[in-house]
């Protein structure tokens, strides 16, 4: 039996990475807030970009507007059909899929190294997701500032779905 | 039936995201990851201060020592039982455990605000995640830099917890 402890511990409820781990601590919720990064909104294109039963799309979106991670809206050209997109909440958390990025080239990135990179769109320089002292990060930038760019080990589906991704964003302005 | 895409899809196992999912889209990896930042080693004090099952314990360990997150070592006072500890590519998720505290702070905090916060140990400024073009980030603060320090919203229960931390920090100085 360990013995009682002395030091009342840091209860989960009131740890906000615990609070946040609850929301984003799955992967098919990563992976749905990594496509509404990319512009997705449709069930349909979730479905087939990811490869998810629709049950559990179903579930996961649910749970991520309840969250309020993301809102429904009535696409434009499908009348009575509803899309989804990020709220301020849901947009907030582009550090965090951002730094899923980083972490997955730098340590799980097969020979070819890295299939996709970011770029500022402004200067087209790398970027990077950082700890810093808040007067060092005024000039964050947001999903809008980036580009995905194909990197050393990007296959061909990847640079076609990049070359999408670009062409529909380009559309939508 | 969808009809066939033309664009290729993005394939799951060719984006660093999702492969970085996989492995991180865990509540309790992130919460095990949050306590070895914390400094946490023993398995019996995962257990207390997560309240997570034995059996959870030992199948979420495994899988971190398999995907190269945590090594084993052995404790100096327990001679024949290991500890845990943060690899390098286990540091390395520091912006992203980070982040999460960041984004709980700032969406889910209730009524007092943010339970923890965190300084840097340099000049005790407040710290934040953020997206930016790598030149800004060779600066960049590891949790060795950090202080966890009580927020507004912060607990007798929290503040008990975050100067056990900080003790045992600098008695394995």
């Amino acid at each position: 039996m360990p013995k009682p402890s002395k030091k009342p511990p840091l209860s989960l409820s009131n740890c906000p990475i615990a609070r946040a781990s609850e929301i984003l601590g799955d992967r098919w919720t990563l992976l749905i807030l990594r496509e509404l990064f990319h512009g997705t909104t449709r069930f349909g294109e979730f479905v087939e970009i990811l490869g998810i039963a629709r049950n559990l799309l179903t579930d996961r979106l649910k749970r991520m507007e309840y969250a309020g991670l993301v809102m429904r809206f009535t696409l434009p050209d499908s009348p009575g059909r509803d899309g989804y997109r990020l709220t301020e909440k849901g947009e907030d958390t582009f550090p965090l899929i951002a730094g899923l990025m980083q972490w997955g080239n730098q340590w799980l990135a097969r020979g070819d190294g890295a299939p996709v990179e970011m770029q500022s769109r402004r200067k087209s320089e790398p970027v990077g997701v950082a700890v810093l002292p808040e007067s060092k990060t005024r000039a964050a930038l947001t999903s809008n500032d980036i580009r995905l760019v194909a990197g050393p080990g990007a296959k061909r589906g990847t640079r076609a779905r990049l070359d999408f991704i670009e062409e529909r964003r380009n559309v939508g302005k």
